[in-house]
């Protein structure tokens, strides 16, 4: 028979991951080009892991759950000039190939920040959106040369820029004229350090805010002006203009200069894919080589990851990581797009843009967090060990539900959008703003529609019920918000903001309601696509329990207006628990087709070997704290506070 | 008018909060004595914090935020040195009074851990529930004088011990004797360090497992064993014994000698509400403070807490703050009585103790943690700061969903608790092993009920409805288990234990819902007895929020058999947006009367006097970073790659 996963080496690794991988009915090949987007990209991805491997001084000198955090900055720092010196001169990745750089830089640096995260992800798009040509032409080079280190600072203490390692930035500022007044939020370059000893300039007040949940390697900071000149030409303007007579120029839509806003959240989702993945992973590893309780009496110990609560832990956790991947790759394709057309003057596919970034951020980054929590606490104690990674991953990935904006406030941006098109198909408007995300919102529902959500044929029917509920929600929330607006029935009119806020959170119900159903369809339609029988077998089998998951947690307003009854929800549950029950043998196996390396992962529990235990003890053997028998202290207090009591005691 | 809330200062506190603070129509005074048990204690509670307060020598030197893992340890060592001498020579605290040493231990260590937490919490009541008087009387006064440090050591690497300090240890191993062969996990006490040199003794091998996700200042531990001899009369021998002639005598009940790990439950309830209780303080204090964004256009940036959306995260989480709160009550009681019974021969209690401290443990650990993550987000960027406090509180009280019983574990303990009554049901056997914890079981539904979720009466029927669908839950999980267990319909038999891991998941659903019950219960029937008018209408209106809220949250299954419809859930929603603005004016003032002093909350944004910006600001001049404004590192490493880079444009 053919050996279907790939990663079988039956003597190093632990003989009950090899018993896994056995198991596998697909080629863990094939839906790893899937996974990276062809096989080019697949064997790119396993050069430079190898590249990265094999060169030592492009590794941490030690775990940085053992490093305080100025070890944590030196060592990021020094290791940004070696990956530089590498991409530079030694032609360790394809220079032209910026998801190669990212990989690279992941595999170097690891997800704690590092001195050039924000330069790439956020100062270089917003020059390359903002700026003219002439102001592209002489800043850009310089970034790209890293003769600066340049950042981008929004708000107030606590976000986006690097305190002591930038020295220019962004600074996104309110712009006044004396001619026409206050003109809103608008990007400025801004030297804040000297080129040549680093203080920081004149009426610059700059440092780093202090330690956080995680991302701890990078050193976010305040940033404070006073009575610091910017000359006009600082102004970035691309869009919106200041003419040297002081006259005020308004950018063609007003969305535009949110675009490198855009573009974050855009590549954010499959960031946020990408870091549950490597909690499944770890946790289901973990799960077969962790062995607890009997099932079967006199049969031994069972592999925990054969209880279904566990299987109900993890499994789902891994069909939503493929749904957030999907919905990623939609929306990256989408920027790109959208970008396209800016170029061209078309900014018809802003709005899209803008909804649809603004649910996925809020809906994927929760979700993200909460599925690597259930996969921290699935591994037990030792997920709460630094060495499992997961306690980092976790912290790291949940500060997505904040930055980049805070999810509540995404989610009041989709219902904004979803009111307006509620209000179209309200007053019969034609659905001119209607794409096909929004779609459906306009089409008429069946009445004779047949729901059947039986395991072969139950994707039509999920989608449909979500469809279903999320134009519900969409189309009661506008009715109550017009009607809080009318007022009448002993009660006063409202303005807009007050019934708005009235209904906030039935908003961000319907806002919800919507983004999931485009992830669904999403999913949908990327599974049908694949070729590879193998793969799509298991593709469909996770799709089945994604769809049959999100119907479980919406099934409240699903049975609240009688669309679905008790013997539908049985049948749904029932899919869960048989979908659970398929996915068990091919678990390992497709955790497996996501190819991290264990560098990557930084889990002992995650090891692609399984060799958990011995290495579990040689981290803790390791640990700063184990580096003598005694503490170097414990005399000083423990040990003479003791005795005291000993001597006293005698008396 | 009365000033209701005695925490006003008009001078000193920021503006926004006293204006909150005027808002009370209940007394702050008397909220807190409900809270803390009656005016005497929460009068030696003041006491014990101006005590510390004024007490240099018991505060650490910076925020264990800046501090090392090594220096977390050394601080919390040589407090624990300095506490002691205040207790043992200065009158500090009454010391036949455990509720004020745990306050003063907390006000001084916070809640990272130290060196006496599990000699404390784990050894001292293990040894008191185990040793006989003779073995009492030698090993006690030496813990109680704390002339050794003591520690727990039950399962494997990543549980319980103390690695660095201890010298003595409870260790549950499993007992074999040449007669009869094994008996299970007995507790046995041992010596592992000597008590001059502190090294290890000979054949055990002992460390600190490394940093985890929060408790960094404990040094949890592994603790092998090679060839170590354990003298036969430290087996502890107050239940099961071995007589010199190796004989061995069982115990009278099987669960007798787990009461120290349900004694921990016990207390670990109220524990976790008051870290729920801690993040509420900050969240909805910081929300009052913090503005954001208009309303009514004109009228300036509101609080941001006037949100919908703001107070729908928040105020359900102060909510359950004080129905955890109330069950942590009962089940101390409870402990108490049962322990009280097997003091005298009777185990009656140990069942009910037993499934209902699993099942609190679980559900309150659980939900405390989410509420945590939720008023952290709700505090944006700076929640994710660690001046917030928040990232440190949510990593600390999270493990409670591991350590002490796995939550899975400890629900479907419930589940077999549930299913044998479910039994009793089925087979009409008298009540007898109900109590007024699973009564509500066997009492038939009466078919006339009348349902109104009306917010002045929803009290009775909100309890109806919970106690409706644990009997549904539990009822059906018994007929599914039997039915598979007698197989037919073309399936097999299933034993017992396939069966259970079968329906596992809906198991732990039943547990979940029979604890929901017990909560909801307990939390009217405190509410019911409270005597004061002002705090009663508050806490009522809090206990609405809960049991609306948990109505929502348990609506599908409600919803699923015809209990309720879509008006009865129209009511419910209204009750809870309704509840939100009755307690939006009284938030600041409830959490006023938990009476945390700032050195307890650990957070800028939680203030009492609502200085936050300024103390931000502080807070972040403070970090190490900012020691210099030029990190002594950079030169080395970006300083001159960038001046490279530089150098070669040139070119």
């Amino acid at each position: 028979m053919r050996n279907m996963n790939t990663n079988i080496d039956e003597n190093h690794h632990n003989p009950d991951l090899t018993e896994e991988r056995r198991k596998a009915n697909f080629s863990t090949q094939s839906l790893a080009e899937l996974i990276w987007n062809g096989k080019e990209r697949l064997e790119r991805r396993r050069k430079i892991a190898e590249y990265v491997e094999s060169h030592k001084d492009l590794h941490k000198s030690q775990p940085i759950a053992f490093m305080s955090r100025e070890q944590r900055l030196e060592s990021v720092a020094k290791l940004s000039v070696a990956m530089m010196e590498h991409i530079d001169n030694r032609g360790a990745i394809d220079p032209t190939k910026p998801e190669d750089a990212w990989y690279f830089n992941t595999l170097v640096m690891g997800i704690d920040g590092d001195p050039f995260h924000l330069h790439y992800i956020m100062a270089i798009p917003t020059l390359m959106n903002n700026c003219d040509e002439e102001q592209l032409s002489e800043w850009l080079p310089k970034l790209l040369n890293r003769e600066i280190i340049a950042t981008y600072a929004q708000t107030e203490l606590g976000h986006g820029n690097l305190g002591k390692s930038a020295n220019f930035t962004v600074v996104v500022a309110l712009l006044f004229t004396q001619d026409s007044g206050w003109h809103g939020a608008h990007p400025f370059w801004v030297q804040i350090r000297d080129l040549e000893t680093h203080q920081p300039l004149p009426g610059i007040t700059v440092g780093d805010i202090g330690p956080k949940f995680g991302i701890s390697s990078n050193d976010n900071g305040f940033l404070r002006f006073n009575n610091v000149r910017i000359p006009r030409r600082h102004m970035l303007m691309k869009h919106a203009k200041v003419t040297p007579k002081g006259e005020y120029v308004r950018p063609v839509h007003a969305k535009v200069s949110y675009t490198s806003m855009m573009f974050v959240r855009s590549i954010m989702i499959t960031g946020q894919a990408l870091y549950l993945a490597n909690a499944c992973t770890i946790a289901i590893r973990y799960s077969c080589i962790r062995r607890q309780g009997e099932i079967l009496p006199g049969k031994g110990e069972v592999k925990i990851i054969d209880y279904q609560t566990q299987q109900f832990r993890l499994f789902p956790q891994l069909a939503r990581t493929f749904a957030f991947f999907f919905a990623g790759a939609y929306i990256r394709e989408l920027y790109a797009s959208t970008m396209q057309g800016v170029g061209t003057g078309d900014v018809s596919l802003l709005g899209d843009l803008h909804s649809l970034s603004s649910g996925l951020k809020s809906q994927v980054s929760f979700q993200v967090a909460l599925g690597i929590e259930q996969c921290r606490m699935a591994c037990g104690g030792h997920g709460y060990s630094d060495a499992s990674g997961l306690p980092h991953l976790y912290s790291v990935a949940v500060g997505g539900c904040t930055y980049e904006g805070e999810n509540m406030v995404m989610l009041l941006q989709v219902a904004r959008y979803l009111m307006k098109r509620a209000r179209e198909i309200c007053f019969g408007d034609s659905n001119e703003h209607a794409s096909s995300v929004t779609n459906y919102l306009f089409s008429k529902e069946s009445k004779n529609r047949v729901i059947s959500f039986s395991i072969n044929n139950c994707q039509d029917s999920a989608l449909h019920a979500f469809e279903h509920l999320s134009r519900r929600l969409t189309l009661t929330a506008y009715d109550r918000l017009e009607a809080l607006k009318r007022g009448g029935q002993g009660r006063a009119a409202l303005s807009h903001q007050e019934a708005w806020n009235e209904l906030a959170v039935d908003l961000t119900k319907a806002a919800r309601a919507h983004t999931r159903t485009f992830i669904a369809r999403n999913f949908i339609e990327r599974v049908d696509k694949i070729q590879d029988v193998g793969v799509k077998n298991v593709m469909t089998d996770l799709l089945s329990l994604y769809l049959n998951y999100e119907l479980m947690d919406c099934s409240a307003g699903l049975l609240e207006d009688g669309y679905i009854n008790s013997r539908d929800m049985d049948v749904v549950r029932n899919n869960v628990y048989d979908c659970l029950r398929r996915i068990r043998p091919q678990a390992v196996s497709i955790v497996d087709s996501f190819e991290f390396c264990d560098k990557e992962l930084n889990s002992v529990l995650g090891r692609k070997d399984g060799r958990v235990y011995e290495n579990l003890l040689k981290w803790a053997q390791d640990s700063p704290l184990n580096k003598t028998e005694v503490l170097p202290f414990h005399e000083k207090y423990l040990g003479r506070a003791m005795k005291n009591a000993r001597q006293k005691s005698k008396l």
